[in-house]
């Protein structure tokens, strides 16, 4: 088996342009399972807890879509990234499984 | 389309058994959208937060798997839940199918 | 690990009111198998493979849900399966993991 | 919104050399279809139908998986599709995302 490529230490990510959205959102989701503890804590019916963990499992769905889409356009496609364009594009397939599978 | 079957006030949910642990991975989940944050902060590989990403969705799918367990024991089969069987099932089957479709 | 439980044989089936439908289902979705291997066979471009294969695992996921459901109703809530209600549930939870983890 | 990209009609599909095995797994998956009609008309055990439509969901998954790699290795790094790479990325990342949601 092929080594993981390594990200470059003090490249800038594919996603850069967008960091600060994506950090708001990747709070949100925070936020979104501290309210999830808080639903279990307070005994809250377990419908609607699972309604609760579905909505957190799409929006992580939506930040991986995100940083695939930057990471495909920056890394794959303009090559800027740690590795040849083959490598890059199985590295990628490999992420698209894991999500896939989870 | 049916009113969502609300939960009893005061009753006891269907995970109160596992109650403790269920928090506990709840607390994980959450410290893990933390370190997602971090690595993002740090301008981390775009791959690798992805990895991340992905366990987070694991880790959330086997808490949804084990509420869903402990609501049909307690709420569907035994009938402590907020309906009649045949709402508790229709409303779980609805929870099912938000877990698959995200 | 507890082995699996049988079904009993010469036992009505939990789909039975609806096999016909059932079936039907199948039927198209098999026909749909045989389009795919048409516009693979026909050259046709790889985007449009893949938007009818997203079709077909979704008529699957319609499929599966519609089964669970009525395992629920006849099996798990009625106790006509093949075991108590503990190894149905606990049987039950199998399937759906391995539908959410395909 | 945008227009959908059409193949480029002649065009050498990104599959075209996987082509052989890429209709035999199609073949096989069809035939799966086949055996879970079988299975219902035999009035098989509701779990056994569901294990064996996890089953094919995940052959689904592995073809799906392999008609993007092709894709992304031929149209969109190497330039051979129907559109401009951010097109063909932005294509891309919708099917990704159809298989993701279903």
């Amino acid at each position: 088996m092929r080594e993981p490529l390594r990200g470059i230490i003090g490249a800038v990510p594919a996603y850069a342009a967008s960091k600060p959205q994506l950090l708001a959102r990747l709070k949100r989701i925070e936020g979104q399972t501290r309210g999830v503890q808080k639903m279990v804590d307070e005994d809250r019916y377990c419908i609607d807890v699972l309604t609760q963990i579905s909505a957190i499992q799409a929006a992580l769905d939506k930040v991986a879509l995100g940083l695939l889409d930057e990471h495909v356009k920056h890394c794959v496609v303009e090559g800027h990234g740690p590795g040849t364009q083959e490598e890059l594009t199985e590295e990628m397939m490999g992420a698209i499984g894991r999500l896939l599978a989870r």
